[in-house]
């Protein structure tokens, strides 16, 4: 179980192929980090099913700054907080870190919105799913 | 020859792997074809050598946000323009286009820092490059 | 229209990201190739749906030898030619070149079983398909 | 440390993006975990510097069989274990397992020649590393 006082972390496994020519993390790779990471807490904590549940989480924007660098064979790890919490839509505010010594590699933002399945058209946040960001993360007053 | 006047244009095929359970281009292939036309641009065009040039370009920050969906087999196409030219680093603005309808997908900003090859120290970006910069491309006011 | 004296051929864009930190295409990005070639072929050309239809291509088996090295901004080209048409798979032949000078940088094997949507048991190919691959290539017999 | 008598085993953790339209890891992240396990291998255990050693270590060949599916957030393990062992290459024989419960979801092979940075022709396998094989694996007579 996850307190609100402390984000979800997940550690992220880096592959060799994750290297740009530069022998860093290509900056594709935090984004694919950052994704995973939503995903996971949404699918084995909130309850989110991709493949059958009716309303599906589309990313409508996201950003980073990159900070300092990694390379393969590292670890990185996503630590999630919650920038903002709307009708239809989470904007997630996820730090990377080298996961042995914790710098900070980069700071993202990464907005989510749910949509109905059938018609993609923006749909309320499904209520396990609300309920979850509620119960696990602390959420800025809006 | 690019004229000042049009954005440099780079179409970029998808790949089955490309799509996620979706069925939609993930968000990551975006930044990717991003990154993709900007070192095209600078390696073809502006004469960037990644493997042995005294200087590289990192991306120190990128942004995106995702307006229409695509997914493989489509072709995409990302055009290029300039948000702002500093003394080190560059701002792009990309607008990611479907190839065949113009249609607008995404627009994006990727910021390209220029470092020295050894310190990986920020460095004036190369002459070469600022001139093929200046040439090609709108470059608004400071 | 293809005919069956040519095998079909698909340039596919490379990737700033493709090159891994000794310059060159990662390997994987070969398998990404392959994998794109055919599935366009059968999206496009054979009539497969992979969102809708009631049968599924899966890779059950892939193999590659490199012969040459190519790197972004390369562009790369998949021949493809059949090896094997059985009952419910087929074994692709793919050729990979480098698309301006035709110099061979790979071949490899890639066999599609076909499966049903619901069960993901084996199924024989779709008619259509097999039309498609009879009309279009050159098959070996049996 | 590893015994001769176990092979070596590596957990990659997958991406949401690792899945395609059907749900399962697409084929090319299983070469994409074998690369990952092989080249955590070289550079952990056995000291290959892939930014400023003699050689590198060049894939020339690899297969998979795909034997069960898996899909992200699942995580999977890369066995390691050698096939032939020659004077400039070596066949790894990769086994990836489901990690939660050893099913196991493919077999491959994966050919390493060891070339020289400068010329990138073949070298004899840097005798570090060809110690660090004889010694954490099982090495079949030739």
């Amino acid at each position: 179980m996850i307190d609100g006082t402390r984000p979800y972390r997940l550690a992220v496994a880096t592959r060799w192929n994750d290297n740009d020519v530069y022998g860093h993390l290509n900056n594709t790779v935090y984004y694919q980090a950052m994704d995973t990471a939503i995903n996971t807490w949404m699918i084995t904590v909130a309850g989110l099913d991709p493949l059958h549940g009716p309303a599906l989480g589309f990313c409508v924007a996201s950003s980073c700054e990159f900070q300092a660098s990694a390379g393969f064979p590292d670890e990185i790890a996503v630590e999630l907080s919650i920038a903002k919490l709307g009708t239809t839509s989470v904007t997630w505010a996820p730090r990377i870190l080298r996961d042995r010594d914790d710098t900070q590699l980069a700071v993202g933002t990464f907005t989510t919105v749910f949509v109905d399945r059938e018609t993609t058209r923006p749909v309320p946040i499904p209520t396990g799913i609300r309920l979850a960001i509620e119960s696990e993360f602390a959420v800025p007053a809006a």
